[in-house]
């Protein structure tokens, strides 16, 4: 007879299971898993997504066979179900669905009560003794089938939909405001207004004969594949268009026969903790549409979760379909191996189940169910991290608002803009609008917000003080961003439509004016900037580490060690962190860093005293005056090494030289011009001739990186001093060191050559001093395209690469992070770039660049180590990436580290598998 | 008897030949090729450069049979010269000196009368009745021995050579000033004192045995190949170590015997103007390094180059020699097929030919000796085409100063500062300081030297009425200099000692303060700025093609015009011209140029009222005010492209989307933005805010190239609308048009595809509306990084390419152009860098990017069509690089063009060979 197209399922038998999702669709695959588990499923049959195939390729034909298939099927069904398709006494009345591989919003829906005409409702009415809700089924039937087979849809985006106006009409003239006031021979009218209206719509009579109802629905489904909606879901997800959807046909049950009926859905699982408990909400008497009329309140599932004592749950209203419920539940979530989405109707008493489905949680509860899954042998170690989006681990990590103090904010108005999730976590604050009001208010115990135009590094000791920062410009990787999440603030950044105004010491967005002092609160998971304080919540995990909580107190905790654990046996990469200072350091080590990868030396820079010293060296007019204001700072720089050194025991310390433009540290406001003259004991005029002198028309591609070094060795020198010293020192202490020495923005080997050179003298000497041997290491940040390019004559000076992706996306779009926001979400919006780049590795661009570099460099240096010390090495699409392109480890922010530990295990293990 | 070591030479035989250059490095090769001619040259044998690797390979030690074949070749010497080493009463005298394969300075040079000692120079005295000349000649010996041989060299830098300090101390207790005022008395006490100083100093007596003598010259040549300074002048040019230098042995001749002996040296051909006669200057009765000790002034060769009555030319004085030395040159000059540099001696009468070797040349002589050399049937026209170094060009192009002037300016200390030659040519003028001021004094005929800071497209209508333009910042590829390239302007940039004070007028320079109206003079290509006027001399060419003169009159333009058809013959690369208006469009075709390769239209948004029209679309709040202004736009744009599709008559013509960001079009003084505010029509405090907004970090990086269609696509649509109808238009009156758009700064195939569905649909729209069929392209510009990594994607969308190398080369090394002079010095000084990448193409990094962009664009598009518009397309070895690598064609601005025409006929003719 021919190749199998129709799929049957019913009395604990099944044509079809869950592994056949491609020719099923995800719901015809579980209907079928779900009979063969012999759980009570309303029989029906499954019409596979290669008719929607031959649909399209033969422009609507059916193919051969399918007819006799369905014919076949359906006296199959008629037989199980002692009921026949349009018989006027026990009529058969099923529900047609679509159902692709993968869900697909897009796509037309559901038909409901199939197999209802003039006299089948009258069959109906009689064998429930219930005319109305015969009536209401065929109305139902009528507008749904009118809707999605027959097209009639509102004549344009204001108007109503057609059939909700006529039965508005009849509400109106019956004086009532519910459907479910309407009596039986309203809905006799409204089910005669109905076929009337579709007459004269489409021209001709509804169709009466069930069969040719139950076809159009199948060809309406099938159609549905290509309307424009789905079509443009398919383009922005990427789904292949010769996937097609399949059709359910199933027998209908009632939810809204009587009080002994309900309908409703539920979780196998709590999907916002994760507890092993259902979760669920249901109506009595109702189908599954009711739920969304919003007539009626839905009522919780169980005695748990009922928070208002005059909730009925279905615990206590039908105890023996629950306990059938709560039974089903066990089997398909350890069947499944996973939380499940389910949908269920109660037939006078009979439970039946209509849907399973893998279920959407939050991060929260992704860790929560993966981790107990392992401990209840339900899953490996190994299952349970591919189960947890490793951003999701955030949720652990950050304080979070209070979800329902959120929401009524959110529903308030209280909304003030909207801008880049730049540093994750929730904070309220009273807003500053200067670094020094953030250090003094908080300095007092008051909690504040820093609200900046954009950040510069004077600002960095404000956004140590503040509990989030907001600023109007910039992006992902802006000075705020970067700086944001390396110290684990709240940031939102780039809040384009937010005027500030520093004179007057305000802020105005959404036509509101913030003033200083005002209260607001950050949400820097979603960039959301609300009026007013939002309670937040903090997270146990860092309770935890910072002694607050005692580890076995929390669960929380566990659990996330444990996950962290089988993450770092299942990965190969190692991963670092970008840490400029020994708090910061601990604090990744506490989060399970292996290593620095990035130190940034020019942070120190600022600290206290050192700027007027790094001043009067920027403002020396000679090489001797340069040289006497290092030899200033070299015993500050060397004790802030010791102290990350001595932190880091032993493990591998990456340094950058300096590497910012000179001007960054001069002041530019007039007032500070003239204290920092009159500090150096310089004219004011001398000062700004530095800064003319200095002023650059792209400071992102000017003198900067090893730029600076190659002009001014001493400066090098002595940075190479204070890292070699310190690490002696530390070393004679007894304490292991690792020093790696990163030369940056190099983009020939030369320049390397010419840096490595000032080093390994400068070590020389040192070590010779004082007697000590510290093995240290001399390499590069890879991060123009030029170094990338020629990888394989920089490696021949490089004990290591680390891959600087900021600058190198910046070079390689030719694009600058900080001015990107001007059209970045125009290419977003237009879908020119599918993601910002300065967030994930652009893999096609950049990660080529990055793929030539390690094959270049390893071509020169079999044993060169490569790393990435760009803000992606925190992002996990990224981490995947550096694992694939074969690099050592990743380096990122401290609060990052337990997200890049998990990202490189779920790389590890997609590889193996 | 094993290898042949030693290569004798003598009596119209030769062992070795002008082809043996790397056997018998270019002296000995020479000597012996004009042996072979018959010419008369003294005899002598080369010791080979092979022994000179082996003296190396062995630490010093001589092959085996080297001292029987030079003892072998020097009887032959003795024998033909009736002489012999070392005998009492005719000595034989001889020259030792160096001679690698190519020329190096940092060798030791010469030993001349080897063989006198105690004895012979008796013998001498008596043989020629001349005790002075043989005691001169001894002294002379032992001085240079002593320096070069035995190593008596001035013991710090700041002193004396000690040969001097002893010559000194005689001359003054003789009370002479000139060494030629020492009696034969005096010469016999100086030889003693030298014979003194040096046993002193080596602690044994200078070596009278000749045969020692001539083994410690030959050890001492070798031996000077490894002197420091040879190493790094190896280095620094990439000669290979393993090359090693020859020796040679050859008899001596005295120009010093008397009035009846000269010495000389000469050229075949002038080599400042390239005319066919003999050019050079000689000395009576003297030795070669009389000439440089500068006591008697050389007399010029022949009558033609005597300036003075007084002078005696050897053509008046030795008329027999002359005619020798006259055959001779022509004799060489064809053999060699170049103009040859000698040296020559005469002896009591008879001359002899010491030295033949290629000859430097300026430009133009390079020039016309090559044409003269085809005319007289010598070379072939590509040979032709090889000898012409494509730069050399620019000396026929480009007014010049006049020598002799600008010596007497340098001598006289008007030099006041040096900055990069930007724009070649010479150019006097008064000094103006802005771009207003340098319109108004031209239109009193008043010739001006524009001098600003930096220049802005402000700018652009007073560059083009000055005669140069001077800044004090900015590299090759700032603005001043690729407009003044472009137009043709004299150009100097980034004087960074050069201080310019806008309020006072003035700038200071070298101590000097020049004032407005002061005189100044610009060589734009050595980068010279001297205070005052120098006269200077227009180009012959450039009359002719400008109509001043008639081609027939002028032999150079003729020999010009046989140039570069030769070269067009030649060529496989297209030449195509930068140009934005129909003026520099003419110019560029007369310069030969086949078609535009980057027409850039905004300079066209500053003529006149444009740019108000370009403020009020920048000012705009809403699309709608935009396309007004773009509307106003439109028929200008038009008539440009009209204009210049008229010109071009057929030829492709490239045209760029709107490029800058969008801030360059608005003021940035205080009393523009009035003026602008007041013209808009708007509140200064708009303008003001619309700078802020669009303020750039980094400008470069910024919202600018195609980023400004993809968010302004009425902008694209315009311009499009602009050149359409133009095309149309043109096309309608007879004229054939081949518009190619150009969209610029693509990074991502998506960019390309938005831009080009506006154009495309604007197309349609405006041929279905003329009724006219124009063939037009859609390509890119490729000039980030990314564009060239994904060109097979790009090339999806893309006709063609066109490299815009200049933000390729800032976005792959990440380097500013406008801020790279801060160390752009330094790394050519420390030869980290071995050329400015914004002159030449970096072929390593930005060349690998481009080979790729080339191979990735044809696997996608076969017959893609792929150009290069930045300003390397005018520079030989970048041409040279676009040929290898497969381009189609160059685009350069116009004077560039025949240099492009010919370094593109040397790519051809050099991968042919």
């Amino acid at each position: 007879m021919g190749k199998k197209f129709v799929y049957f399922f019913g009395e604990g038998q099944a044509d079809g299971s869950a592994q056949m999702k491609d020719l099923l669709g995800g719901k015809g695959a579980n209907l079928a898993e779900m009979t063969r588990l012999g759980i009570p499923v309303p029989p029906g049959f499954t019409i596979s997504t290669e008719v929607c195939t031959h649909y399209y390729q033969s422009r609507g034909q059916y193919p051969e066979g399918l007819q006799e298939q369905v014919q076949e099927a359906l006296a199959r069904l008629e037989k199980i179900m002692g009921r026949r398709l349009g018989d006027p006494e026990r009529p058969l009345l099923v529900s047609v669905r679509s159902g692709a591989a993968i869900s697909m919003p897009g796509m037309m829906d559901t038909v409901l009560n199939l197999g209802l005409n003039d006299t089948t409702v009258e069959g109906l009415a009689k064998e429930t003794g219930d005319p109305r809700f015969a009536y209401d089924c065929y109305r139902r039937f009528l507008s749904m089938y009118g809707d999605v087979v027959l097209g009639l849809k509102p004549e344009s985006e204001d108007d109503l939909d057609p059939f909700e106006e006529i039965i508005d009409a009849l509400k109106t003239s019956r004086g009532v405001a519910f459907d479910n006031q309407l009596s039986a021979e309203d809905l006799k009218e409204l089910v005669q207004r109905y076929k009337d209206f579709i007459r004269e719509k489409i021209g001709r009579d509804f169709p009466q004969d069930p069969t040719d109802q139950l076809w159009g629905a199948i060809g309406a489904v099938f159609g549905s594949w290509d309307n424009p909606r789905a079509i443009a879901y398919r383009e922005l997800n990427g789904i292949p268009d010769e996937m097609g959807t399949a059709v359910n046909v199933q027998s209908m049950v009632f939810g809204n026969m009587g009080d002994d009926c309900a309908t409703g859905v539920a979780f196998t699982r709590n999907p916002a903790t994760g507890e092993n408990v259902l979760y669920g909400e249901y109506l009595v008497n109702a189908q599954g549409e009711d739920v969304v009329a919003g007539i009626r309140t839905p009522q919780p599932i169980n005695k748990a979760q009922a928070t208002d004592p005059d909730m009925v749950s279905l615990e206590e209203a039908m105890p023996e379909a629950y306990a059938e419920l709560e039974r089903i539940r066990k089997i398909l979530d350890r069947h499944y191996r996973d939380m499940q989405d389910i949908e269920f109707t109660i037939q006078r008493g009979k439970l039946w189940m209509l849907q399973t489905r893998s279920g959407k949680r939050t991060g929260f509860a992704a860790f929560k169910i993966a981790v107990d899954m392992v401990r209840e042998g339900i899953l490996s170690e190994e299952e349970a991290l591919m189960r947890v989006e490793p951003n999701q681990l955030n949720q652990l990590l950050r304080p979070i608002f209070d979800m329902e103090a959120k929401q009524k904010a959110m529903a308030s108005g209280a909304l003030l803009s909207k801008g880049l999730n730049a540093g994750p976590g929730a904070a309220s604050g009273r807003v500053v609008f200067n670094a020094v009001d953030a250090e003094q208010w908080a300095a007092r115990d008051e909690q504040v917000i820093l609200v900046r135009l954009e950040t510069s590094p004077d600002d960095i000791r404000g956004m140590h003080a503040a509990q989030g920062i907001l600023t109007s410009r910039g992006g992902m990787t802006s000075h705020a961003a970067l700086v944001a999440r390396q110290m684990g603030k709240v940031c939102v950044v780039g809040c384009g439509d937010m005027e500030i105004d520093y004179k007057k010491r305000q802020m105005s967005a959404n036509g509101r004016v913030i003033r200083e002092g005002d209260w607001i609160s950050l949400d820097g998971s979603t960039g959301e900037v609300f009026q007013g304080r939002i309670p937040t919540k903090p997270s146990e995990v860092l309770q935890v580490m910072e002694g607050a909580l005692k580890a076995e107190e929390s669960p929380i905790y566990q659990d996330y060690q444990s996950l962290m654990e089988w993450a770092d046996k299942a990965r190969r990469l190692g991963v670092r962190t970008n840490a400029d200072q020994p708090d910061q350091a601990g604090m990744a080590l506490a989060f399970g860093a292996e290593g620095i990868g990035l130190c940034r030396t020019e942070h120190m820079f600022f600290e206290g005293e050192r700027i007027n010293v790094v001043r009067q060296m920027i403002l020396a007019r000679t090489k001797e005056g340069r040289e006497r204001a290092l030899a200033q700072l070299l015993p500050m720089q060397k004790e802030d090494f010791k102290g990350i050194f001595r932190v880091m025991n032993g493990l591998p310390v990456t340094i950058r030289t300096l590497d910012p433009p000179l001007h960054e540290f001069l002041p530019t406001e007039d007032a500070d011009i003239r204290t920092v003259a009159d500090q150096m004991g310089v004219a004011e005029e001398d000062v700004r001739a530095k800064l003319q002198a200095l002023h650059e028309a792209n400071p992102m591609l000017g003198h900067r990186g090893c730029r600076l070094g190659v002009v001014y060795p001493e400066i090098t020198a002595m940075q190479a001093r204070a890292i070699l010293e310190a690490a002696c020192e530390v070393k004679k202490e007894g304490t292991e060191v690792r020093p790696e020495i990163m030369i940056p923005l190099v983009g020939h080997v030369a320049e390397l050559e010419d840096q490595k050179r000032v080093v390994d003298q400068v070590a020389r000497e040192v070590m010779e001093a004082h007697g000590v041997e510290v093995p240290y290491l001399v390499g590069t940040m890879i991060e123009v395209p030029r170094g990338a390019l020629t990888a394989d004559k920089v490696a021949r000076e490089a004990a290591f690469f680390s891959f600087g992706t900021n600058d190198l996306t910046q070079t390689v779009f030719g694009i600058s992070r900080d001015d990107a926001a001007k059209f970045l979400h125009h290419y977003l919006e237009k879908k020119i770039w599918q993601f910002d780049p300065f967030e994930k590795i652009d893999q096609e661009g950049v990660g080529q660049l990055m793929r030539m570099g390690v094959e270049k460099g390893r071509a020169t240096r079999a044993d060169l180590k490569v790393g990435i010390c760009g803000e992606h090495g925190g992002e996990p699409t990224s981490v995947e990436f550096c694992h694939r392109i074969g690099l050592d480890y990743v380096s990122c922010s401290p609060y990052r580290v337990p997200i890049a530990r998990l990202a490189a295990a779920r790389a590890a293990i997609r590889e193996k598998n």
